[in-house]
């Protein structure tokens, strides 16, 4: 091995825990920079990259597990304090990754990471106005994250722990002088997840929010039911769950629903549900028949004309029956979910069934409504009211908007339509609607279900810049609150929503927190790539990006981590970890004899 | 449940062991036959269809593992058949699955299924001409599989094993009277997992050969080695593997590659290694870098084009040197790999490196060349010469032939190339190929590394027809040999490669087994479905390809198989099973205390 060479691993060695390396995909087409070491824009392999980094380094400090602590400047225990030390020390030090943990005398120690937290203040769940800063001091002896709020703290504590690498002794070690600060450029930076097309098990939604806190996202989205499947236990309706769930092991029990609530809590993140009507209501619709709009073709009920529309599809809001159950089933929602917000979807209500129905007609005649506008318009009115009543924040699908009606301006605006599937742009999108007052996320050009194929996919979504063609004055600007990368799970369960979901998603959640600048994908793509060997490190099995390999870690190799039981959930430590039957047996055979024995002796 | 309902459960139910079910993908956008109770063309789910199904059942017959048993008519002990014995059990009886062994008084028995295998022989290594014709028998008592040959046995096994499900008393069942008689259309039914891209782990590359065979593909193309990663052990040239790996980790070794020819030969599947030339072979070049032809641009050397041309890429075939070192690394693949065949590669060349280079220049100039392809056929000629010295057949890529060049008519020539990617139609290809007299292999339509979104993705594979547009007669047609499913790894490693490859690859297994009008998808795809949830329960990790469910024993479920170690190899069995250290502790401290009181108890 020549100097050179050397040296350049010894680079590529420092910039992470991963020792990764990159390879171009044919010696006709390299990459530019075509392996890690080159220069970067940004030196320290941090994802998303921070708004500031100072890195004076000189050498490196070293974390043993027998000396290494985190502190924090709370005047009484806070959960979700204690839960992340506990993560991390994982994540640090899990057993399986054998690190040396002597602290020789030519080591530097950093024994302390301390939290300076300045509320002091254990908080409940997080909201809309959580304060993520934080800044980051790395040098020996002490390191210290100073953050507002225990929110900042966790992202902090993130970053932090991608400075962290193996080194060539194998033991831990950070770079000894680094300062960053740091606080997201949108409030609102989500993922929405689809559990009605196809149920995804507890354990690996868990895993998933995982994921989402080491790249800093913020909301979970979860479109929990659908046409397909209403996976939602309901007490109040029972039958809800009974015919609209797939099989008996595909629904979400109330006690799942606070797990996982109580599970992203813990990680900084929201959890949003949804409840999406009038239409996407066929598996509400088993149990409640009666209040589903009959679709009618040439003097007949129940025709379908696919595909404008099927048999009996969307809801009926001319039944005034349908509003108390669903004030019931809002309500039952506002029970399970924290989020000051709930999504109520009202997204693609196509108008033709509605017009097909002589009920409706005959109702609207009646009311001198002559447009269909009106009667969404009508239908969006109820169901706010119920949100408002049951005081719940609210965000829909642009649709609403779109169809003309003008909801209070409290209500969110998801804008999930793009010139791409037939529609305008979505900064077309984007000006109108903030124009108008309302408050948006940004979700059109993150469809990640849409998977493709062709050299770096991802490169299409990093390169969105929301503010690209936006007309309106820094006030509008404020509107729009963030994105969400959309992974509809028609095509996606729990076998494979980890190699589709990761590392996509990373992009978005770098353009979400990242200063704006920080867009070129040419350098980014080495900071993924690390990202995406670091998700493999901590167990999740993300899809490469680039050619080349991780480590001796990676999925398939003895040293992977992906089924340790401390980067999963129930599902892999329960089973697995039974004794043998036998065994068991004889242990308890083994246990009577003994004390028998005993009795007998002591006699 | 009203009565149609509960028959039509009832129905599914029968319709094999997965109780899977079908959704549409919205109320306004239904499947055709929305769910799988549909009159189907193929009644029973098997995968791929069998040529001839005969099913005149009243009811059903009961197999429990105290009971069953599989006997062969063999004189001696084969390790192929005992080996598929266990393997088969573990699918009907595995233990997680906690059936019910009661063979009832009104239960009707199945105890036996009865290979008798007509040559009475225990073979080595498949081959181009195994013969996998069977017929099936099952009905109460002893059921048969009658075959030519092991393989044709092997091939039953599986359709007989598809046929079984869990009834509704936790029983493995079977319907009681069918007839199937099977052989395959194309005797070449390959997939290509490209290793060199990514490293793809030896227990994952075993996983993909257990589910080749649920799917009856027979070969295994290895593209073992390119541009990117040399992994293939070497013992002649230690350097080819030290400069050419990526990590110590990403190495086949001798052994692995052993084991993993012997998995293959027990499942009938061969294995077919590659040494791509003259061009991806820049991981080659590390170790001869003196072989590597030198581009030159404006007078200087070592210069890039990108994407004509790297600085130095491909070999130079004007080097006399380089032919006595390719006959070694061909005679070491050929001690090692066992198959006939052997794929030499030889695909995008691209001349115009070799055009720069004024060496080359020079020496084809003394020779009277005028013509790079003159170039290609000496280096072709002579590196067939050598697999010729060494009784190997051969594969190429079509690019040997496009480029003029007109090797021996043994040469099997793998078509790759399609309008689709800015060259001609592969119909026509094939059709002048096969007109010249040569064997081929179809890849061109199968490229399933090419990830698309959309309804149903797969129908393009599945829709293939390799002689649509064939303008021979009988006789040439007999040289399309079979098809290979190319799934390249840029973008693929061990953590998603399951999830791309199943059921992805399942159509063109279809494709390639079927009788060519076995050709609706949307028939098949019920049975599709199907399979894919076969596979689940078999330790697949497979993708969903419509909206719907398994059942409990879903990816992220705890009675999920995928990492059951039955169903796995290595590396999961080794590093999580090994038990709790305070518990086996305990067990002895118990088990000493136990024999010191019996010891004091006694006196």
């Amino acid at each position: 091995m020549n100097k050179n060479l050397s040296g350049l691993i010894l680079i590529l060695f420092y910039l992470g825990v991963i020792k990764s390396k990159l390879f171009y995909i044919e010696v006709k087409y390299p990459l530019l920079n075509a392996s890690s070491n080159q220069t970067k824009v940004i030196e320290l392999p941090l994802w998303p990259a921070p708004k500031f980094i100072k890195d004076t380094s000189k050498g490196l400090l070293v974390l043993s597990q027998n000396s290494f602590k985190m502190t924090t400047n709370l005047p009484q225990s806070c959960d979700i304090m204690e839960e992340n030390i506990k993560l991390y020390t994982n994540i640090f030090f899990l057993p399986k990754f054998e690190l040396n943990p002597i602290i020789s005398d030519t080591d530097v120690a950093l024994n302390e990471l301390s939290f300076e937290i300045s509320d002091q203040f254990c908080p409940g769940y997080p909201n809309t106005s959580i304060d993520e800063t934080y800044e980051l001091s790395v040098k020996p002896g002490v390191s210290i994250i100073k953050a507002n709020s225990v929110w900042g703290a966790l992202r902090g504590l993130e970053t932090f722990s991608q400075l962290t690498f193996i080194n060539e002794d194998n033991k831990l070690s950070i770079k000894d002088s680094i300062e960053i600060k740091d606080s997201p450029r949108f409030s609102y930076r989500g993922i929405l997840l689809d559990t009605a097309r196809h149920y995804i098990p507890v354990p690996i939604i868990k895993k998933q929010l995982d994921a989402m806190s080491y790249n800093k996202f913020n909301v979970f989205h979860w479109h929990i039911v659908d046409d397909q499947s209403f996976a939602f236990e309901s007490f109040k309706y029972p039958n809800l769950t009974q015919k609209g769930k797939y099989g008996d092991a595909h629904v979400y029990t109330q006690k799942d629903v606070k797990e996982i609530i109580d599970h992203a809590r813990l990680r900084g993140i929201r959890v949003i549900p949804e409840f999406d009507s009038p239409g996407h209501v066929e598996s509400f619709g088993r149990t409640f028949p009666q209040f589903i709009t009959v679709c009618w073709v040439g003097g007949k009920p129940y025709q379908a004309i696919y595909s404008v529309h099927g048999k009996a599809e969307i809801l009926n809001p001319t039944l005034e029956g349908i509003y108390p159950v669903l004030k019931e089933v809002l309500s039952e929602y506002k029970e399970v979910f924290q989020d000051e917000y709930i999504h109520l979807g009202m997204d693609e209500v196509y108008y033709d069934c509605w017009k097909s129905n002589p009920n409706i007609s005959e109702w609207m005649a009646e009311r001198n409504m002559t447009d269909y506008h009106q009667l969404e318009a009508y239908y969006s009115s109820k169901i706010l009211q119920i949100a408002k009543d049951l005081n719940k924040k609210v965000t829909v699908w642009q649709d609403v908007y779109d169809n003309g009606v003008r909801p209070e301006k409290t209500t969110q605006i998801q804008i999930w339509k793009d010139e791409a599937i037939g529609f305008s742009k979505w900064s077309d999108y984007l000006n109108d609607i903030t124009s108008n007052g309302y408050p948006v996320i940004l979700s059109s050009p993150w469809y990640i279900n849409f998977v493709s194929y062709g050299f770096q996919e991802w490169y299409k979504h990093y390169l969105v810049e929301p503010m690209a063609n936006f007309t309106g004055d820094a006030e509008q600007a404020k509107l729009l609150r963030g994105g969400e990368a959309c992974l509809w799970s028609e095509y996606v369960d729990g076998a494979n929503i980890e190699a589709r979901l990761w590392p996509r998603a990373c992009p978005i959640a770098e353009r979400l927190w990242s200063p704006s600048d920080i867009n070129d994908p040419e350098e980014a793509k080495f900071r993924l790539d690390e990202q995406r060997c670091r998700l493999l490190r901590r167990g999740i099995p993300a899809s490469p990006i680039l050619n080349g390999y991780c480590g001796d870690y990676e999925y398939g190799m003895k040293k992977s981590v992906v089924f340790e039981p401390e980067f999963n959930y129930d599902w892999l430590k329960s089973e697995n970890k039974v004794p043998n039957t036998n065994e068991s047996l004889k242990l308890k055979l083994n246990r009577s004899l003994f004390l028998i024995l005993i009795f007998i002796y002591h006699f």
